[in-house]
């Protein structure tokens, strides 16, 4: 993998056809995106060159650094990604990604298959040097911003190594992507001391206390939004269970907002007046891939994106991945993991 | 363990010293549950005498079944149980549990030291037949009620058959004392395919697979707050996570309608007016254990409070603790995992 190109464009490649909103909704933001970073970035349109180029024809777009490369399959979001990543060599996902692996694009965004993102990135970029297991990161809201979590799925059963490689990997992409200054990297447990934890966090807690990270020692899961840590690690079944639940938080309010409104008339007008009011305080609340979600440890870039990703977030996205191609985040991983 | 008196009644013992509002919201409660239970129920409040009767004193309470029996010796939130265990012999949980072993007691209830009330019930009660492992549950509110989850925290490492047995004795509990008929029992994990899970979720499955319970397969993070599944399963370190989680999510909200009420005057008193709305609204999404859980598993009765039981908390779980000697949850559980 290149860094950047030569000439200092970033190329990323886009999967077009992967997502609810597929192609609609990646061609527009890829657009809008070619557009803001003008020669600063190259993008390329992945996907059935047909449908991409009517298009961008009804968008009357003809940009020099957005390009198109076609791929006839395209991997639905139930598709099992062991059994496509044989049975279609010719999806825009797999496409997209041998242009990276070729040299010809220096990082891939998805809002496709989570799981296909995860197993063909990992099958055809490989892995870092040092990284015994690539992560999927997710950003919570919390009360002073967001904080990560590291892993929430791409690996259920961890060893402890794994662990101190996502806080690794997290810190990393919190203090350069996110900007935070000397990241807390806290260990997800059941209780704050030492000893609280089950049998591979007590082995990891060893790991990441002996680390050069900021570990600030366990944490608990009212830690998360009370934004007491700023990368919380734990193996990706805990993790996944997590960010499922937190997505419902919103979705049970309505329904008691509802059910209250529902108890008289009265109530019925001031639910429906206090909504707007709501949505602003809820609405982050919803469990969002913002700008996208980084699969990390994998020997390239590698962006996850919500199925619902709009326009807008797809531009987001494509921006975040040249953002870690130029911050050289990978080699950064390496070099942490090695020292 | 004699499910109940000879006479009929039900005695249940009082830890009187446990909990954050120890002795008085304790004492109160145990007046209140005597008044009204009359002579089915018979409250033995354990702890420092003196203390305990200078309040019944106040409250000028004499009533023929509720009694005091002495303990000198307090167990604080933050002791470790099993130090606690040898070094207060005299404590008021481990008299109150040496009445039960020695068939003066039918039940206990208590509000103290979640990890010290489990530890000693464990070693004083000892396990039901078949009970590799007690369990702690918690009632979780939802879109239609409450989802049970079993286990949050009394195991953190889980065996397959750890996870069938929190199954079955959930599936009792459910309903013989929530009155769930047929209740929905589902295996935490990633995935709702049988294939998703981790090593120890993927064993569980087969054999929750093959039991009598209404298994419905796994369940994901979002379907306990849904209201998909009446027992959710899963390992204590999860569980316990989940449950610290969901506590938090009150936290979050309340500080950012403070922050939204604070970028300007009418924003303020709108969220002034409404703050009685919502807390009709998210009341009960505050993590409570309404009515107290039980420890199942152990051979005995054993009820778990929150740290913060009032007196009406209080009542309830002795209730809860005399229904659920009455209703023979332990033979049931017994028979049922005996096949």
């Amino acid at each position: 993998m290149t860094e950047t190109g030569k000439d200092g464009k970033v190329r990323v490649a886009v999967d077009a056809m992967g997502g609810d909103f597929a192609p609609v909704s990646l061609v527009l933001g890829a657009i809008d995106a070619a557009k803001e970073r003008g020669e600063n970035l190259g993008v390329i349109l992945v996907g059935k060159e047909k449908e991409i180029n009517e298009l961008l024809f009804s968008e009357k777009c003809s940009l020099p650094n957005l390009t198109v490369v076609n791929a006839n399959e395209v991997i639905s979001m139930n598709d099992a990604p062991a059994e496509v990543y044989k049975s279609k060599p010719d999806s825009s996902l797999n496409v997209a990604l041998d242009l990276q692996k070729n040299g010809k694009a220096d990082a891939l965004i998805s809002a496709g298959n989570t799981g296909a993102v995860l197993l063909h990135s990992t099958l055809k970029l490989g892995r870092l040097k040092g990284v015994g297991r690539p992560t999927i990161g997710a950003l919570m809201p919390s009360k002073q911003g967001f904080t990560l979590i590291f892993d929430v799925g791409a690996t259920v059963d961890c060893r402890a190594n794994h662990l101190k490689e996502y806080g690794v990997m997290g810190s990393i992409y919190a203090s350069y992507i996110l900007n935070i200054k000397n990241p807390r990297v806290g260990l997800l447990s059941v209780g704050e001391e030492k000893s609280k934890g089950n049998e591979v966090t007590l082995e990891a807690y060893k790991l990441l206390e002996s680390s050069k990270l900021n570990f600030i020692g366990n944490v608990e899961g009212n830690d998360i939004l009370n934004s007491n840590v700023d990368v919380a690690v734990c193996d990706g079944f805990t993790g996944n269970i997590i960010i499922k639940f937190a997505e419902s938080v919103n979705d049970l309010l309505k329904t008691k907002m509802r059910r209250y409104a529902d108890k008289g008339l009265l109530r019925k007008i001031w639910i429906g007046i206090f909504a707007g009011t709501m949505k602003n305080i809820l609405g982050d609340f919803d469990y969002q891939w913002h700008g996208g979600v980084p699969l990390l440890g994998v020997n390239g870039v590698s962006i996850i994106g919500h199925g619902k990703s709009t326009p807008l977030a797809v531009k987001n996205m494509i921006k975040r991945a040249e953002e870690i191609v130029r911050k050289e985040v990978n080699k950064k991983i390496e070099a942490e993991l090695a020292g």
